[in-house]
């Protein structure tokens, strides 16, 4: 499955590209019944939300569940993220959000890149999210707000405003995030750029930029919004060495190219 | 400005009714441009959000402030208030809520006529909300959440389990709501009634039934959305004396109707 001309174009100018109900309803199942599994996991992989019980996400959980793995190595979402990229790609992060229903918290307004810059040494953001819907998304689950088209300001270096809260990697994937950008860069960013948010069905999957500004409010409706997002790096992008480098199931360290399996490895 | 019966129908219903842009840009301006002076008022009636500085909401301004009283007394607010509860009214409760961009908190799920009966004796629910929008109400910025139709499970009774939360009024307008509903409740109601939100534009006035369940989420966006809340009550329903009755400011004793003011009163 390639993306047409007018959907690179899309994903160049708006920074981000929604395809509609890509896996049927059945894949999606299939996948999110190895949620239940992950759970009995109490390594760092799992994080919790502010509540102390309720799991925010889940980290890495390609490299120990087979599911998972055919699902980054599909070709539905591989070779779209190979075109977007430019090249062949290596899964550098994965994680599962859970936002579960009337628990789910907030994720403040940020771009993913700077992260990944700041605390690994990427060299550039030759790189790509595919987020893959687990539930619908909509109006009353805490969807994902986008501001379109602000990818082309590039990485904005906020400053690190959070010094004084919780450091280390563990900051970046609470409801405290290290690198959120302040309300008067919002203002500005969606007075010049507008504002949207992501309505689609369970199976539907969407590509973003690592430099999209973008944030989800609290989830205090019945239904669940599980989503899986994987990163892809291009193999010709990999970090620099850096200091203090984050955990392995963080920023993998296998940068192994991808190489997309059968398109019906999930039915 | 009556109701038509269609629209009174629609009210009975789903137990509300939005009637968009009712009033002018101009007319709100005029409203809107009182707040600053409600700002200065370190009463009581001024409440906070949980950030200890934001201004969540302002109590019982239409006594205090003439524009907001001249609001109190608008025919098309008053008038609808009096054909949805079948008889003459007074101003029970007057609030508004600023839910502030970047900062306004989440209201749980409830219904209202359980604090009205609970705390302060009102007999019977012939009672109705006039929501005035002082600001666009859209997806981004924390919209009333309703449960369509719920309002025909009459009061729930909830068992008060926050009792070991903060206890008195205060209680009651902070994001510690303490009749709010537990998620198998939501839940349930959700999968009978559906749900729905409001997208509307400032001027625009929503009535609601004081038994429909309903909430909303924290406000991440660069957009304000305040409303006034006029809560009408039938001058046949006044409260029975309760051993602790809240203050005059949440709960008025004035029961004189409310005599209709000329159409363009905030023009």
């Amino acid at each position: 499955m390639h993306l047409t001309e007018e959907q690179l174009l899309i994903y160049k100018n708006q920074g981000f590209l929604v395809l509609p109900e890509y896996f049927s309803r059945g894949e999606i199942e299939a996948v999110k019944a190895e949620l239940s599994s992950l759970s009995a996991d109490n390594s760092p992989k799992k994080v919790l939300e502010k509540d102390g019980k309720t799991v925010r996400s889940f980290h890495g959980s390609h490299t120990i569940n087979d599911v998972f793995n055919c699902l980054t190595r599909h070709p539905f979402i591989v070779e779209p993220a190979m075109q977007i990229v430019g090249s062949q790609v290596y899964v550098y992060q994965f994680k599962i959000n859970l936002k579960a229903a009337f628990s789910g918290d907030i994720w403040k307004w940020h771009q993913d890149y700077i992260y990944w810059r700041k605390e690994d040494g990427m060299p550039r953001p030759q790189v790509v999210n595919a987020m893959c819907l687990l539930d619908d998304m909509n109006e009353f689950n805490g969807p994902l707000f986008l501001i379109p088209g602000s990818h082309k300001e590039e990485m904005i270096d906020v400053t690190m405003h959070n010094s004084n809260e919780i450091q280390g990697w563990i900051s970046n994937f609470s409801a405290n995030l290290k690198y959120s950008l302040n309300q008067k860069l919002i203002t500005n960013l969606v007075s010049k750029y507008g504002i949207t948010f992501i309505k689609a069905a369970a199976g539907s999957i969407v590509f973003f930029d690592s430099n999209i500004v973008h944030a989800s409010t609290n989830n205090i409706s019945p239904f669940g919004r599980s989503t899986v997002i994987i990163t892809y790096n291009s193999i010709e992008n990999i970090p620099s060495a850096v200091v203090n480098p984050r955990p392995d199931f963080l920023v993998s360290q296998d940068y192994r190219p991808v190489i997309p399996l059968a398109s019906n490895v999930l039915s």
